[in-house]
């Protein structure tokens, strides 16, 4: 049977080993199959992937029909923003322990990647946030680094100090806030940042963003889930603070000024994720949470 | 200009003297319109209602054009269960205070209503649940007062101990819960008592449930928000427990057994809310939650 | 090397047969040494432990120099009421895996039983609590099934809606709480059901308590810990709600009614608790809590 | 009647106007009353306390009987730090609402400070922390300004990474924990930044430390109760991760890295609260966290 799937790249940390290693396995297994691998130069240098070709620069766009991502949930981020808004789905294959997005092991990572070349898999489709920093009011950094397919972060500056910033969504004013800063993130990263940030689990196919304040000075001020078309407009409340930092998945993407606006909605891009016929959310959720595990004490033992 | 609305319901508790006053005005006023109105028989009784026609029983389909509810958001909670799926919508008067639903104050109510006449309003869909208590298999409850505005709530028996029960999402198994319970809550509901339990605030328009473990024995088991589509199913995990307490905003629907099913999901009838023009969901969030009032200390004073 | 301990209570649920079997093992272990071996009445009609002495009724005094409680931490706490006040400390086996209270596995029972009896051991003196519920101004149930070991929890009742409370502290009003109750944890308690309500952990040697609204209805109606020596009154604010629930390490005690007072304070009584020598308290946390153990996404890795 | 306190500074931002008239009324009151006045250089230059006395560089030893702090909770942490270990206690006058610690109002401010001055008043003695910075095992650090008297809180650097951190207690592992930081409060603290993180209120008679997790990885990662004469330190996890950032009380003291070790306890000095006779902390907390005030929908109102 022949696959949709003719042109792979493999996406990893290949100066880790234990990725470069996988990455070998993943690659002789799709070139027996005739297909064709793409690494990125970096991993290219490696002998044992020599043989691979090598991606090009820049967003993807029509190079490869699918980029299978070898690492953890952060190798899988970057992936995906390298991708997005191009027709190129992504499977990610876990180092170790599964991650939330990549939920193929690697003990079993011949037959999942044999079963997705055949066709048997899940896609699904996950929104991506576009950051736009735009100083006195221009527009400066609507570039592909700010994609952010967990969270957009705004966090306060290097005084260490909570400070006020005022939220709009399209248009009409939602509060002034007080504290460490504010999350915007998408249902997949609301099991991220957000989630150590008091925000809610969102299931990935809700199509909403969450917006969490944190360590807020006010305690009623609480996370907000808003519809995915909202558009969020942040400014900082005073002009005499030292600026706050904007980061996008944890990579910063610029200091903002009381005359700064920060903007965020969803992209226009996402990205498809493909996972094998049995894949389940809630599994994963289990898995990665811990739950069902022991916590607190008390429990449901009988007494005397 | 005529208006739409010819025939229209008022709905309160006028036992309470308050909530009788400011119907009579409202009565009043609209008759001086040429409008018919209703009220509920109780209501009828009141000498200052007696010219108003009676309200015929059961659910409300087109008896009226309008139903204006006076009193606070457990007030709208029945009217919008009363309406159901009807083509009647509601506006809701406050007594006192603002509401999270209940958005015109007493005093602007001869202005607000005057609007809406004419007219000039936004109108609002709001979702409502359909809880279902299936015993042994059966289903048994699937009348008008399973419908809820606010939230389905499985709550521990009399016992008071924490109880084990099992959630599943459209055939796939989610987690086995320990603790006092749950929380399936519309969001209109996400203010309310899903809140207490460390819910997000949803905004209406997103379409969405939140499922929100109330106390529960393993802390990263949060709240959960799933497509409003979801089929959410709940059973006991426990053969020799008492019974849990199911309700729907807040009224007890009936005792869930070992042998039973609570089955919770979208109902198929919508409820519509009217507001005035410059009605601001954000605004009433600022104003019930005390957002930007002083709370915790240290905020941002300079220090010598 | 002659022991301290000549006589000695085994107590467990031993209707449950693993409890019964270890014991049974335990016995023989200290028949061995000489030791005298009391067991309760209903043990005792086990053939295994018909060679044991039959514990006498009541509270234990001076009838035994330590109890060693079999099971989890649920057994343990009925352990510590028994033996409340009398100079008996109690050593807790686990029966499985590691409890809050019980820190002996069973795999290791010999070894460290051996230790204990050898004065190798850690005394800890912890804290209990006494409720008393006041009938109309007069104290009704000042009995030995008042004493806590984990907390006294007040909560609502029949109506399964959330009630209006007073707390007074020391005779000075605390605050009127609207909610599903109340939490009032030892340290002891603090990892039992006030941690799921939101409480703090609390070093046992701290000497405090803690009071944990439980879903309260004010979101900044948060835990407080105040002096062990506080004597804190509970009333009801309404006169028109259905009795709310009191209860003592999950065992209920009594309905309160409106004009009913709950008074809880430090107990005169205290517990000692036996460990091995190298007994951490933290190292009990971070097994139960799964600290160090994944849970959201993110972490540390570096992505590309 | 004569007074103890005959020589009195006033402490405040006097570069403020309004705090620099307050200002001036109380030293004209205290001097009516033969009361030598002391304010700080800054202050002295203003025309309307020109005929103060110039309070000495460095710690307050015995140059005052007592200070009073005019302005908010920000300019008492700054007092408090001055006056620490000195027979010097306390009074805090507030500059506009109600302070956690400044509890006069501007318009009670004659009769209160008349009430005092005659000896009417309550002392409260509050907990100091001492952080101390060791660099490469030296301690570099241990100054005054690394007294505490709200919290020691360690934070992430500029990368705006988490990071993770070990805590040991009297020597003994607690726990590797991943986050943004760890905040250790006083009681006096634990309703300033650490109520933001999570923690608990406790009442300042309370005899310990909390120590809050700043967004942790793990949920389950929580505030955590210790005793004050407990001994902290804290270590950073990793070799290559920039600095973190240490502040006393929102004020930095310095960087940390890999190689040092942070180590946190109870100072040897405390401070001297001074208080109305009227003085209740309950009622503090009741009007600063909106306790009462409503918050979420629901409510106790009966529905139709």
């Amino acid at each position: 049977m022949s696959s949709q799937f003719h042109r792979i790249a493999l996406w990893g940390r290949t100066s880790d080993t234990a990725v470069a290693d996988l990455t070998a396995v993943i690659a002789a297994q799709l070139r027996h199959r005739g297909i064709e691998v793409f690494v990125d130069a970096a991993a290219h240098n490696s002998s044992a992937l020599a043989d691979c070709r090598v991606l090009p620069e820049g967003p993807l766009t029509d190079a490869v029909d699918l980029l299978i991502s070898i690492g953890g949930d952060g190798t899988m981020l970057t992936a995906a923003r390298r991708v997005a808004g191009a027709p190129v789905p992504i499977l990610g294959v876990n180092l170790g322990r599964l991650g939330f997005l990549t939920d193929i092991r690697p003990e079993k990572v011949d037959v999942a990647i044999a079963s997705v070349l055949e066709g048997d898999y899940i896609a699904e489709e996950r929104l991506l946030l576009r950051a736009s920093l735009l100083r006195n009011g221009e527009d400066s950094s609507d570039t592909l680094a700010t994609l952010a397919f967990n969270d957009v972060v705004l966090q306060k500056g290097s005084s260490g100090r909570m400070f006020d910033f005022d939220t709009v969504i399209g248009g009409t004013f939602v509060n002034r806030h007080s504290g460490d800063g504010l999350i915007v993130a998408t249902p997949t990263g609301s099991t991220a940042y957000a989630l150590s940030c008091g925000g809610p689990i969102i299931e990935p196919s809700v199509n909403a963003l969450v917006m969490v304040p944190i360590c807020p000075h006010t305690l009623s001020d609480r996370p907000l889930v808003v519809p995915a078309s909202s558009k969020v407009e942040v400014t900082l409340a005073d002009t005499d603070e030292p600026p706050a930092h904007v980061s996008c998945d944890g990579e910063e993407i610029g200091e903002m000024g009381p005359k700064d606006k920060l903007w965020i909605e969803s992209a226009d891009e996402t990205v498809s994720l493909l996972h094998p016929r049995d894949h389940s959310y809630y599994e994963l959720l289990r898995s990665k949470l811990n739950w069902g595990k022991a916590s607190r004490s008390g429990g449901r033992e009988r007494s005397m």
